[in-house]
């Protein structure tokens, strides 16, 4: 039996959640769109759904709209904000995920857009000097895009002094808060962040399902053409197991939060004070002083062996990964990791918790990292 | 207990369907790109479900591309033909799904981009002479994007003829193939189109999934930008359920595709013919003689309220649908029968059928319009 410490790629699904979304995998079929007695019991399902997160996450129902993903989320408000805004300058940063880093990179192909990145210091946040002087060229036609928590490492950032350095010049803020939703207290109303975006299987919901916050009077129009689904902003049938699903899963997190925080940090502390305790030379490209407590980045001398390291730890049943999952498909090595300058003959791995993991996984952990280290020497 | 003649929106999930699904939303909740073996069980299931989808449609799994659903995969087709295969002018019609014709309305919008629709038939197809004449001025840089069949009338058209005679002129051609996949068979390989697009939840699938199939040497990048999922063509987690999901109902419905048309056809005929018996002045937006077996969409005379039809049939326990769900937010009725210049003192409705449609089914619905016709007269 693996042990999996990989809960920032995926989470598994709850029981509960899996049970909310039943009803919706059975009987009520019906197409929200559609006006006669099935339809209107989904529609009433997503409006009821859309309702939970944004009592969750302080804002206004009318201010979510359901996506397919996080990535396709951030695709939504970066490309539409481009397109919609007026947008000729972005702020972003060189440790985004993939699908903020690359969006911004296609969105640097237009003309009219100029692109900056903000420094990122050596204990992997951002530098928010830089940021400020970035800003003094900026204005309401400049989009900030930058995470909250950093997915590989899990560093924070904070998206309440972003938001307010944005606002001062007027430029619009998005942050993917796909690592942090559900696992950090949001209060959108009286943040400055224009968009934020969420990804339900980051938090033991279903996979194929996310959302985008849109802040009252951000005026972006749809990226996916077709029906009047989501107030014409996301055209598409909707995924109402998924929708259901993913509220469930947020009230869910929201509900056990304090206690599932203290836990799993508390997790995260043993492992790094054990790792201190049995491996030589380990350091941490988590800063433990300001970093999401389901993750923890190690990074693992030169003994080791670089190449296999992830295969080993597999073989000996620990699911965990070298970046992020949608990256692991390519072998460029990790842009965050090159960002914080982790030098290349060390290894970098993510270990990352969920409220399913225990100490004695953690133990069990370590014994393997140790008997890699034998074979490595 | 209501009836449901609403297939054409949507289709419930089948029992074996969900029954594929399942271990994807218990144990086996890796994330396909993880490299660990969490993360290979969900990558193996993905590309055992494209398979399947593949054999079943006459193409290689190369060809395939998961999406969140038809509307995406449509999105998609048109959206990145455009801008990566330098498009100039697109031939498409006025009686497609929102979702290509908003997608066309929006690519009318750049500068260089020219756009001709097609004339339609009183019968409800495309005139195929008018096609050819605006494809005199056609080339390789011409996109055509005609649908396989209505989704309002069930009327299909010819897509290996649209396709011939685009080939002739090298210009690609999509079609919306989202009511006829797993209704009628396909082979891709020898066909001359270039992008189809796929829908679950239309063939006994769950919601929130799709496919766009894109032919071999079509060169197009993604929409949505990201991770490497995909073939790096559609970034974002993949909804393993979904996606094994999709595969299970295309191969259960193919696999009893010519019983369950027999069947379902002959109750569309009876319906057919009891309306004509029973119904006054009742007239036909389905060409019986060139139509999908799954729908009959038919024009009540103005002696029948026509604002309440629809609420009356719902009320009286008849689900069916006035146009597309996707458009039912919508105020401004069918720009499908407004096209086939259906009068506007007369009241369309589609009823859709699925294999758990019966005899009976049909009997208490024409019963239940004939209440209605008392009522109005």
């Amino acid at each position: 039996m693996s042990i999996y410490f990989d809960n920032a790629a995926t989470t598994s699904l709850s029981k509960e959640v899996l049970e909310s979304m039943m009803p919706f995998l059975t009987e009520q079929y019906g197409n929200a769109s559609s006006t006669h007695s099935f339809g209107r019991s989904s529609k009433a399902a997503i409006e009821q759904s859309r309702k939970i997160i944004a009592n969750q996450l302080g804002c206004k129902p009318g201010e979510l709209f359901f996506t397919s993903c996080g990535t396709e989320a951030n695709n939504m408000a970066i490309k539409c904000a481009v397109r919609d805004l007026g947008i000729n300058y972005i702020i972003s940063s060189t440790i985004e995920h993939h699908c903020v880093l690359h969006t911004v990179e296609e969105m640097n192909k237009l003309e009219h857009i100029h692109v900056e990145y903000v420094k990122v210091l050596p204990n992997g946040s951002f530098d928010l000097e830089h940021l400020a002087s970035l800003l003094e060229k900026a204005n309401d036609k400049t989009l900030v895009s930058l995470m909250h928590a950093n997915n590989e490492t899990g560093n924070l950032n904070d998206i309440q002094k972003i938001g307010e350095l944005c606002a001062k010049v007027g430029a619009f803020f998005h942050s993917d808060t796909v690592q942090t939703i559900a696992h950090l207290t949001f209060n959108l109303k009286d943040s400055k962040v224009n968009f934020v975006s969420g990804s339900a299987h980051k938090f033991h919901g279903p996979k194929g399902v996310g959302f985008l916050y849109i802040k009252h009077l951000t005026k972006i129009a749809s990226y996916i053409h077709g029906g009047s689904q989501e107030r014409n902003l996301r055209a598409g049938t909707e995924n109402v197991a998924g929708i259901v699903g993913m509220a469930k899963a947020l009230e869910l997190a929201y509900a056990n939060l304090t206690e599932e925080r203290e836990r799993i940090d508390n997790l995260k502390t043993y492992f790094h004070n054990q790792l201190i305790n049995e491996i030589q030379d380990v350091k941490f490209n988590t800063n433990m002083e300001n970093s999401i407590f389901t993750v923890l980045n190690i990074s693992l001398p030169p003994t080791f062996s670089n190449e296999m390291t992830l295969f080993n730890l597999d073989l000996k049943g620990i699911a965990c990964s070298g970046g992020s999952a949608c990256s692991s498909g390519s072998n460029l090595g990790s842009h965050v990791m090159q960002a914080m300058n982790h030098p290349s003959n060390r290894k970098a791995v993510r270990f990352s918790f969920s409220k399913f993991n225990t100490k004695e996984e953690v133990d069990t952990a370590i014994e393997k990292i140790k008997e890699l280290a034998l074979i490595s020497a």
